[in-house]
């Protein structure tokens, strides 16, 4: 497949990220006359799209993030490095990566820049402790702990109002995975918790899914958003536009609508799924470079994804501004495998293609078990339809990653059953975790007996 | 099923635990005229016998840890209730518990203390943050992070020392806990990560199995001890008996040899499956109702699993010291369904029945895939056989929490095949955890290219 080069030394290609950009590159080298170094802060790749279903219950967090080293164990020309990127020197041609604090250089001849992006919180740091984001296990694991763990204060709170806060749980950001939070949320509330406490009744959680923007799945376009609105509404989220989040603290958050009057929500579990701010690795890039970057942080890049004035310099996926492109798994994919066959290209003396062409293979949002909206070039779907192909496409594409047999059957259980086979919380999230023990003060001295206050208890 | 007791209020039995005596003693108690409340300080029952398969990254910790609430949603006359148990007025005949700090009392009329036991350090409690135990879910979580971390970190390491070092596992404690880890993670080095890494060889780990007494699995006899001794050791683990544990650090495990002999052992993660350690309730009890208390912290019961001179007392399973019965599922088990029979016949007017008698069902260890040792009454079996039937009681134990299906799917795909699922490493588990990150002036500032070091690379 590939023609030799120097005897002396392979050229060296080091990938950093191993999410679906990262990840997908690397793969796409697979033949390539080149040593792969993937370097990535996770030991998993990250099925990011099924993340919700951790933070919900629904999947094991290694259903979908299997270790990267296994899915890469038979590339023979890849190797996999657990570290964080700190410095990346354009003109030595080298990165710089730590673990445990410890310093590693890796000179590299074509550098694939795939960090991907953090969550933002719009210059609002403060407000991560009180409402984790959703781009990470550790975030899913976090919020399943304290998803299901205000439950269970709820069902000791003293008060109606204190376990009111607790059965309040606001969803801040109505893009694909605010919207299919907020649907997990009350399904989980209304169907799959119904019948398992005595003093608070989870049917009347409320869940409220805020965006500053005035639509919900805007990407999406308007039909399918009014859709997406009524299909929530119907399963009893409470959907508010026009909201924009000013403050949040460990009881509750405080919102500004369009007409300037201040509104505060009292809610003990807080979901950020708003901003996105793509790695600082970014401006690192840019400065040295002098590439321009948006305002999520994202580099302007030349239109074969190649950072401007360093054609062995790729940035591909979350981190990359081209175009408006969106911040999907398959533009990062698309690009990954573009990058890929670029450097390919060079080392094998043929010519580069020419631009990077995204294919949009369409969009889709899960809102509740039997409802989807999907959007596949001109074509919108909508309702049970659109769910079925929902769960054809990302039972395909997680077969790769051999958790396709384990993953359908949990679904089986929680969209057909009422069960959720994932509901563990550690004791390290219940209890140690500041944020939720900020509450301490709010729990009765004497609780009432079994079966108080459930209308159909007994 | 039950007789009308006074109608202004059912007797209200009061469970701390949520393990096996906890969870069968409350459904024991299903269709009798009481009220229940299931205190516990985890939301979920742990199906302990299968901790080590999370461990080691076979099974999700949803797969043997259940919601309580869950597995009891259908109980009307339970409920159960997130709180740490501090204090046992025998006299009041109360419980007070606590949940985030904040104090509840609750009433009993028949209480069951079921709290379990803890691991133990023999008073060495300095070594559980360099050895974590076997006990909790969290516990699992923390050693699959160190164990798929340890291999991380060798394939970054800049000595062959410090590689080796990483690559020494050491389990402290050979009963069919700790004969379990060390078989497993004897597989996961020798099977499962064989191709995964470039640098490293996972073939050349070393397991060190550790016990100050002579024997392994010293309650199944010599017999089987032998045969599991022989199994291991053709797995590569190496067993050292007689060998006392007198120092533990983050890098190393010193033990002290029946001669009397000192040596130290390079080795960062080190799992302790030695002693345990009732729940200090029982130190409680014992000082209130003048019972006596074993080694372990346990509590001298009388025959029928009460507190001497408290027949409305109830203490079962790993609590209990009671004619030398061992601290399996089945003892508490059994323990729990007797305690919850007795509360019933004392309320409907029948007489008690006599002594607790447990009836052993067996006991079995795993070694590896296809191999285990179990013993039934005075039949004993080793090998093939044996694994099958510790796959099929597992299998029928299992049932009951609905995970039959995944677990038989994940047990597939890890003995026929080489992959194990649920590899997860945490970030908080890799680079925040103060154990570990003592590790970091130990790693190279460079690193050798691709494939350098492994005799079968490319």
């Amino acid at each position: 497949m590939s023609t030799p080069t120097q005897e002396s030394r392979r050229h060296q290609v080091v990938v950093i990220g191993s999410g679906f950009g990262g990840l997908f590159s690397t793969q796409e080298l697979k033949h390539a006359d080149v040593d792969v170094t993937l370097i990535a802060r996770t030991t998993h790749h990250l099925f990011q799209p099924l993340l919700y279903q951790v933070a919900t219950g629904i999947l094991s967090e290694g259903e979908i993030a299997p270790s990267t080293r296994e899915v890469l164990k038979r590339q023979r020309n890849a190797r996999v490095l657990l570290g964080d990127v700190s410095d990346i020197d354009l003109e030595a041609r080298t990165v710089t990566h730590s673990t445990l604090g410890h310093q590693t250089v890796t000179p590299y001849d074509s550098l694939i820049v795939a960090a991907g992006a953090g969550q933002s919180y719009f210059g609002n740091d403060e407000f991560a402790r009180h409402a984790p984001g959703m781009k990470s296990i550790d975030d899913a694991l976090e919020l399943r702990g304290r998803i299901f763990g205000s439950f269970e204060l709820a069902e000791l709170a003293s008060t109606p109002a204190e376990a009111e806060r607790l059965m309040t749980f606001v969803v801040v950001g109505a893009g694909p995975t605010g919207v299919e939070m907020a649907g997990q949320i009350s399904e989980l509330a209304r169907r799959t918790l119904k019948r398992d406490f005595r003093r608070i009744d989870p049917t009347t959680a409320r869940v409220i899914l805020l965006d500053a923007a005035p639509a919900v799945l805007g990407s999406f376009g308007e039909k399918l958003g009014d859709r997406a609105v009524k299909r929530l509404t119907e399963m009893g989220v409470e959907v508010r536009l026009g909201a924009k989040v000013v403050d949040v603290d460990s009881t509750g958050i405080e919102v500004e609508h369009g007409d300037g009057r201040r509104e505060r929500i009292e809610s003990v579990c807080k979901v950020w799924a708003a901003g996105v701010s793509a790695s600082p690795l970014g401006r690192q890039l840019a400065e040295q470079s002098g590439a321009g970057l948006d305002r999520a942080g994202r580099i302007e890049v030349d239109d074969d994804l190649t950072l401007p004035g360093h054609p062995e310099v790729f940035v591909v996926g979350d981190m990359m501004a081209l175009k408006g492109l969106p911040g999907v798994a398959q533009v990062a994919i698309q690009g990954g495998r573009y990058a890929a066959e670029q450097i390919e290209r060079t080392l094998t003396g043929r010519e580069r293609k020419g631009p990077f062409e995204y294919f949009d293979k369409g969009s889709m949002a899960t809102i509740s078990r039997f409802s989807a909206v999907a959007s596949v070039g001109k074509a919108q779907f909508s309702g049970f339809f659109a769910w079925v192909l929902w769960l054809a496409v990302h039972l395909v594409y997680i077969i790769g990653f051999k958790h396709r047999i384990t993953t359908l059957l949990h679904w089986t259980v929680s969209f057909l059953g009422r069960g959720r086979a994932e509901r563990v919380v550690t004791e390290q999230q219940v209890f140690a975790r500041q944020a939720i023990s900020d509450l301490g003060p709010q729990f009765s001295p004497e609780l009432p007996p079994v079966a108080d206050g459930r209308p159909d208890a007994e």
